[in-house]
């Protein structure tokens, strides 16, 4: 049985429960960071911890009484349930004064919600779809419009993960005025003549920390970045294709709307960029 | 202290609590109602059950075990707690399966979590805001695109309220390509030389069961009514505006973004309406 964190408490995770007036429960109220575990160590802690801060400032939220003490509660959970490979989850929400208005309870009076629980997966890093590549369909993204503040309004990323599984595929990238925005829970990447492209920060996507770490490493070996919007028909065309994510690293994307890219199988960009990723991060995990 | 329903309990509210597992807590994968009580009765009871049921078929969320036992429920919540005047909040989310995955759980091991609690309002058909109407600015509509689903992603109406309270007016209305959408938990109308006007129905704004209720008893009374989008432009210069809701019933606005509407005191129509929906639906409550 894990272990899990509750507002202070670190409770077996079947007596870990909120009150049904948790803002987070009634109105998605909440922002959440998923940091990844490798040989029991946090890879880009910082990263989530400082993109937690900017969601919360984003929506006026206050951060909980333990943010200061995050990293601790981390390797905590991590030690209780001895994750070597892994994630850990975390959520902050507003909490709750005890009843249900649309209005900001009083933050001088009203806590936030903060739990964390962890999630056990051996191999996280040798997980063989890497090597095979995933496949993915486009859908509409009708997702609100500040997807940069990682909210838990994940009802549409959710619904779009099961499209994909329905279609007998792996993921959804979601398309937005012609041009892909990102997928249902990583940030989207082709590549085509050695260039890598994806898609500008702005409030259309997620400000992945694995993106920006994968990007920085992509630029300190030569490689060629191009951050801007593309098409659903210029990935179809492109040599390769990846997402990033901070459970899935760096995942070659192989076929895109039934359209295999370049050989079919994983490409040597996604997989060098893999490589460089998964080698840096482990020494500098935390 | 209130008594609050729970998955077939019955419970005090600060017992009430969910797990932290709950897919409404962790991807806002829930819908909900509210239900106007007057008089100790219902008001549009079997609207309300008839929109749960499409919200559930539309997230292929299933029903609850204790879905046909919904209106006693509310019956009996209403009772344990007094209410004279008030509101029923239900809310049913996907439930949980004792983990996160965007993955849907397997709805054949999966119930559903249902939760009802009572909101005591006493006068509430008299509100004195009824009588002065409400101020109310325009903002962007920038929420996803199935409005026509109840979900809680209630983030961006929480944060619209926060922004009209922030302008010192009472709500906001949501304005897409130039059009107004709705209000942060109501329908938007005006009224135009007679002639009602209101968005017509669409995934882009809710279907409100109030709005059903007004538009006929508006239609049998021999008024117009048009169904169709209007700019805020031309919001502003109505001889009147109001907006319906299930627990404002018909409620008269009387500023939009600083500018005052015909007299700036509630129009005739919008008064006429709350008399007319008010007397009808105390008739018809169960």
């Amino acid at each position: 049985m894990r272990t899990v964190y509750v507002n202070g408490d670190y409770l077996p995770e079947t007596e870990a429960r909120i009150s049904i007036f948790d803002r987070g429960f009634l109105m998605a109220d909440g922002v959440y960071e998923v940091t990844s575990v490798l040989d029991g160590k946090l890879i880009d802690f910082a990263g989530h911890l400082a993109r937690l801060e900017r969601s919360l400032n984003e929506l006026d939220m206050k951060k909980p009484a333990a943010f200061d003490d995050l990293l601790e509660i981390h390797r905590e959970l991590v030690r209780l349930n001895g994750i070597a490979d892994g994630l850990v989850y975390l959520q902050v929400t507003r909490g709750s004064d005890g009843d249900r208005d649309f209005v900001f309870p009083d933050a001088a009076t009203t806590e936030p919600t903060l739990v964390l629980f962890t999630q056990s997966k051996p191999g996280l890093a040798d997980n063989p779809a890497a090597k095979k590549g995933i496949r993915i369909i486009s859908i509409d993204d009708i997702r609100w419009g500040r997807r940069d503040i990682k909210t838990v309004q994940l009802l549409y990323p959710s619904m779009g993960k099961m499209m994909a599984k329905k279609a007998g595929c792996d993921d959804a990238w979601m398309v937005e005025d012609g041009h892909v925005t990102e997928g249902t829970s990583n940030n989207a990447y082709i590549v085509k003549g050695g260039r890598i492209i994806t898609r500008h920060l702005s409030n259309d996507i997620l400000h992945g920390i694995t993106r920006a770490a994968v990007l920085r490493f992509a630029r300190e070996a030569q490689m060629e970045v191009e951050e801007r919007a593309f098409t659903v028909e210029e990935a179809k065309s492109a040599d390769e294709a990846f997402v990033t994510s901070a459970s899935a690293f760096v995942m070659p994307v192989v076929e895109i709307d039934g359209v295999p890219l370049g050989t079919g199988a994983p490409g040597r960009v996604a997989t060098r960029l893999r490589e460089i990723y998964l080698d840096e991060s482990r020494k500098a995990a935390v």
